[in-house]
């Protein structure tokens, strides 16, 4: 791998300069994290799992038109990405009440919601990402009006687009987190899907046992994160490139 | 089978009076037909197999918040539906050029279309099922252009939904026709989706050979429709209920 610059180390990826303007290497981490990173852990193999399913999904939504910063994968663990600059939210769809709401609502984990619910928390580490209101993110300018109408549309035609994903294959799409970014094609601003869409990002129960397969799993260890993230990927027909089989799984049948 | 009021026997389904004011229990018959029947044939186990695609795709649309007219599966073809006044269009959402508009536009099946374009047909046997504009709905009074308006919001989320089922089970949604009634909650208005979502009013095409599994294997003698149909089926988990394998055929994997 030639030598590169890092414009960026977070918990579960990397970011390197791209070989074009405007463009930039994502690289997938094998590292969980969890409670703000009091939990961590290396799992072997999550990084190419999710180099993976974020660009199945990423291509999928681009098909329907949900612009993306998906440009194409290079290898296992890496792809080209477009440069935005990501507003500074973790934009949170929610289809079954669970994890945080829950607690702070005091709503059983499991219970589905009268219709989504987007949660906007701002991007902030140090401070837990704490959920704010749109009143909170316009008064200190993180997002216009019109941004966040343009967010919640997409948030939704994501939802949409995954539910149908995940349903297909016999797996309940309860929540997940996304990041949006703006681009300029010129004097046009508009807004991308960026950062990632996977089971890291996700609540995925199975629709006929309840189990869980995403990080719910690491978080609460419930067992190989490995094993839960590889069946997102086999139902899916995602294969890692080193594993067999070669041909997708529901060809089988 | 106790004996029952018919109100409505169509080409591919038979309409009875409900057990309830304002049900319908709908019936899906064996028969195909095309070419606006000129051609036609019994298809052995296409009704069973379409009732138990629809109710899939219809719970889950309802799941995210879709408003359809299905109730419940009744039995092996017949399924429990909200009466509705449908509205006389058939609507088209296509995201890859095929049948009909590539011939109308001379635009070669299969490229795929800058965005997913809706048509409106008016819903009329006799004249072929003529395209129509806004301009005419408008004018003659088959829809306001709230309901268009409506119904093309609606269209949009069917296709969202639809495309990453379908997406996932590696099959590309070319083309869908829905159709979408009227129902009145007291005073109140609304537009629900109605009919059925099938491999009959759907283009599906294999992502990785192309094959076509929709009612084009029966339109253009392409091999067995049931064998077709029943590939989406268990690609999608949604088994007809004497047949084995009794689970899933994602869970096999
Ligand atoms: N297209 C993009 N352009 C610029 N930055 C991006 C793009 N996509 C994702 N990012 C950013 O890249 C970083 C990915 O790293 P990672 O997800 O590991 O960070 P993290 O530890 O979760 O911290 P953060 O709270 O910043 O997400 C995130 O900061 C994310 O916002
Ligand atoms: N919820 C509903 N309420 C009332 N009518 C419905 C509902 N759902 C579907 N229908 C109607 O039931 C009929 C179904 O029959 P079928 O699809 O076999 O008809 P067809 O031969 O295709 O003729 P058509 O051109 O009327 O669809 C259609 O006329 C359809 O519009
Ligand atoms: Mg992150
Ligand atoms: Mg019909």
């Amino acid at each position: 791998m030639a030598r590169r610059t890092k414009v960026y180390e977070g918990k579960a990826k990397i970011l390197y300069e791209g070989p074009e303007p405007d463009t930039l290497v994502q690289y997938f981490k094998d590292d969980a994290t969890a409670f703000n990173a009091e939990k961590r852990e290396v799992i072997d193999g999550k990084g190419v799992l999710n180099n993976r399913l974020s660009e199945f999904f990423m291509v999928g939504l681009g098909q329907i038109g949900v612009p993306t910063h998906f440009i194409k994968r290079l290898n296992m663990r890496e792809q080209l990405i477009r440069a935005c600059e990501i507003i500074p939210l973790e934009i949170v769809v929610r289809n079954v009440a669970a994890g945080s709401m829950s607690k702070r609502l005091g709503i059983e984990e499991g219970t589905p919601l009268p219709r989504p619910i987007i949660e906007f928390c701002l991007k902030d580490d140090k401070l837990g990402d704490p959920l704010v209101t749109e009143e909170h993110i316009i008064a200190f300018n993180w997002a216009s009006q019109q941004d966040l109408d343009d967010i919640v549309a997409l948030s939704l035609r994501v939802n949409d687009f995954l539910s149908g994903c995940m349903l297909a294959v016999g797996i309940k799409l309860v929540d997940f987190k996304i990041e949006v970014g703006r681009v300029w094609d010129g004097d046009f601003q508009r807004l991308i899907l960026a950062d990632e869409i996977s089971p890291d990002s996700c609540r995925l129960w199975d629709i006929e046992t309840g189990k869980k397969l995403d990080k719910d799993v690491f978080r609460r260890d419930l067992g190989s994160l490995t094993d839960a993230y590889t069946e997102v990927a086999r139902r899916l027909g995602v294969m890692p490139a080193n594993s067999a089989p070669a041909t997708k799984p529901h060809l089988i049948n």
